[in-house]
C-alpha cells in the first residue's frame, strides 16, 4: 500500500513515523504547499509540491491529509477525493455533517473512499461513545479531556498583549470523574468538568495582573472555567512544557434489566505522551481500511462508524480470530 | 425487526429485557428444549418448543442463541444458521476458529448472517484489543477480569465433597494494574494478575480444612492463583453474594515516534452489576447489525471485528454524525 502525506507538521511527521513501521505500507512522498526544498523529512522521504498530486494518481493508493480543520481540510479533502482515497482528522464537530456531504459527493463521483474525522476525538472516542450507547441505550455519556495541552487555548493566550509564550493544560475535575464512575448521572456545567491551567511567559515590564485578568475573563475559552495562571520564564516553559501530551476518558453509565435494576459503567481512557503522534497512528490504520474498502468496490465518504474494525488491523483474519477475539 | 430467543436462562431473560426496550425490535417468541408449559417469561412473550423453529422462518428476522458454549452452541448455531440470521456469545476462545468455520459453512449456504462471540469477552473486550493494537502496533496488551463472579469456578467448588454452595470472585491484583497503567510492560504469571476469593457453605460436620485444601490445590482452577477461602452460612451467601457482577479492563501500552520515544496507554474498562444482562445487551445490538448486513446482501459467519459500528446502533446516520462522532 503506497501512502502519500499531505502537509508536514507534527501530524505529518507522526504519519511518517507510523508508516515507516507498518510492514504493509510504503511512503510515496510528502506533498507540501511550501517550497519543497525547504522541507526536510526525518526518514528522507521525497518532498514534492502539492501541485504534483495532479500527476501521481497511479503511484499512490491512499493520501493522508495532515492539514488543519479550520481552513485546510474543508477544501482539501473534497478536492483530493476527486482522485485519491483520502483520510483526514477533521475535528470541527459542528461542521462534520457538512464536511461529510462534500467529501461524499467528490468520492462517490471518483469511485474513491474518503474516511473523515479519524483522530481520537472525533475518532476513537466516537467509537467508545457508539459502542457504549449501543450496549446501554438507557444511560448518560460523558467525555473528559486531559490532562493535556490544548493548542487552541495556548494560541489564544499568546495573542494577549504582553505575552511572549504560553501553554494551557485542560484538566478534568477529579470529583466529577468520581461521580460519573460511581454511576451517578450528574448534570454538569463546563466548570464542573474541567479546569484550565495556564503557564505564561510575559514580556519584560508587562502588566501581569492585566494579562491574568485578560485570560480569566476571555469568553468561551476561559471565562466558563476555573482557570489558574502562573508566570514562568521561557526557559522553564521550554524545559517543562515543550511536549504535547493529552488524553481523557469517555464514560457511560447506564442500566440494564426489566426495571433498570442493574447499573453498569463503561470507560475508555487514553493517556498520550504525544497527542499528534497518536492521532497519526489512527490516521495510518484508517488508511489501511480505506484502501481495503476501495479495493472491494466501495466508494464515498465514511467515518470510523462505517469501518469494520478488522480493516484497521495489520493482522490477518486468522490471527485476529485466534489471538485477538 | 422480529427477534426470537433460543434458550431461557439469565441470558435469555436479559435479551427479553433489552429487546422490550428497543424501539426498532419486537419479540417473536422464546424457544426452549424444555416443556414450553414449564417456562414463564417475564413479559408474557409466547414460549414455544425448539422444534417449532422449523416452521417460523418467515416470522423471525434474527435468532439470539442463549445457550452455553460447552455443548449447546457448537451444534445449535450452525444448525439454526441454515435457516435464520443468528447471534451467539460463544466464549470458548480455543475453539472459536472451528466454530466460525462451521457457522460460516451453514450461513453461506443459506444466505444468512451469523455473528458469533458477541459478549464482552469475547466481544467488546476483543474490540478494545483490536482498536488499541491497530493504533499502537508496538506495545503490549493485558486483560484483567473482575472483580466479578466466575460461574465456572463457583461450580468447580460446588463439586467438592461436603460443599453445599459456593461463590467465587475473580479479583485483579491492584499492583499489577498499576504497573500496566504506568506504561511498564511486565511479564506476568497468572498469580501476578488475579486473586481468587471463595465463599463456601459447608455441610454440617464437613471437614473444612480438607475442603479448603481441595480448593487451593485444584489444578488450573485455583492452584496457579493466590486463593482465599471463607466459610459462611447459606443465609449469608444468599444475602451478600446472590448477584452476578463482573467487569474488568483491557489495557494496552505502546509507543509512537520514530524511536518509540512517546509512551501511550489505552484502557477500556467495564463495571457491571449483572454480567449476563450486559452480555444480552450486546447480543441485541449485534442482532440489529446481523439483520442490516443480511438486508444488504451479506451472508456467512461474522464476528464483531467485521461489523461497521454504526450497524449496532439504534441511532440514525444523521444522529450519529451530529451527536456521536
Amino acid at each position: 500500500m503506497r501512502v502519500g502525506i499531505v502537509g508536514y507538521g507534527n501530524l505529518g511527521r507522526g504519519v511518517e513515523a507510523a508508516v515507516t513501521k507498518a510492514a504493509d505500507m510504503e511512503l510515496a512522498g510528502v506533498f507540501t504547499r511550501r517550497n519543497p526544498a525547504d522541507v526536510k523529512t526525518v526518514t528522507d522521504v521525497p518532498v514534492m509540491a502539492y501541485s504534483e498530486l495532479e500527476n501521481m494518481k497511479d503511484d499512490i493508493d491512499v493520501l493522508i491529509l495532515c492539514g488543519g480543520s479550520a481552513t485546510d481540510l474543508p477544501k482539501m479533502t473534497p478536492e483530493l477525493a476527486a482522485n485519491y482515497n483520502v483520510i483526514d482528522s477533521f475535528d470541527n464537530h459542528a461542521h462534520i455533517p457538512e464536511h461529510f456531504t462534500n467529501v461524499d459527493a467528490a468520492a462517490s463521483a471518483s469511485g474513491k473512499v474518503g474516511i473523515i474525522s479519524c483522530g481520537w476525538d472525533p475518532g476513537y472516542f466516537s467509537l467508545a461513545r457508539i459502542f457504549a450507547d449501543s450496549a446501554l441505550p438507557e444511560g448518560e455519556s460523558y467525555t473528559f479531556w486531559g490532562r493535556g495541552v490544548s493548542q487552541g487555548h495556548s494560541d489564544a493566550i499568546r495573542r494577549i498583549e504582553g505575552v511572549l509564550d504560553a501553554r494551557q493544560y485542560t484538566v478534568p475535575v477529579e470529583a466529577a470523574l468520581d461521580k460519573v464512575r460511581a454511576g451517578e448521572h450528574p448534570v454538569f456545567t463546563a466548570r464542573d468538568m474541567h479546569l484550565r491551567e495556564c503557564y505564561v511567559v510575559a514580556a519584560e515590564g508587562a502588566d501581569k495582573a492585566a494579562i491574568e485578568e485578560a485570560i480569566k475573563t476571555m469568553p468561551d475559552y476561559f471565562e466558563p472555567y476555573d482557570t489558574t495562571v502562573e508566570f514562568i520564564t521561557q526557559e522553564e516553559l521550554n524545559e517543562k512544557h515543550s511536549g504535547l501530551p493529552h488524553g481523557g476518558s469517555v464514560i457511560r453509565s447506564g442500566s440494564t434489566g426489566f426495571d433498570g435494576e442493574y447499573n453498569n459503567t463503561v470507560e475508555f481512557s487514553l493517556n498520550l505522551d504525544s497527542n499528534p503522534f497518536f492521532t497519526s497512528s489512527i490516521l495510518v490504520a484508517a488508511a489501511r481500511a480505506a484502501y481495503r474498502m476501495n479495493q472491494e468496490g466501495q466508494s464515498g465518504a465514511r467515518t470510523l462508524f462505517d469501518v469494520p474494525p478488522a480493516y484497521l488491523s495489520h493482522q490477518s483474519r486468522e490471527e485476529l480470530l485466534a489471538h485477538m477475539l
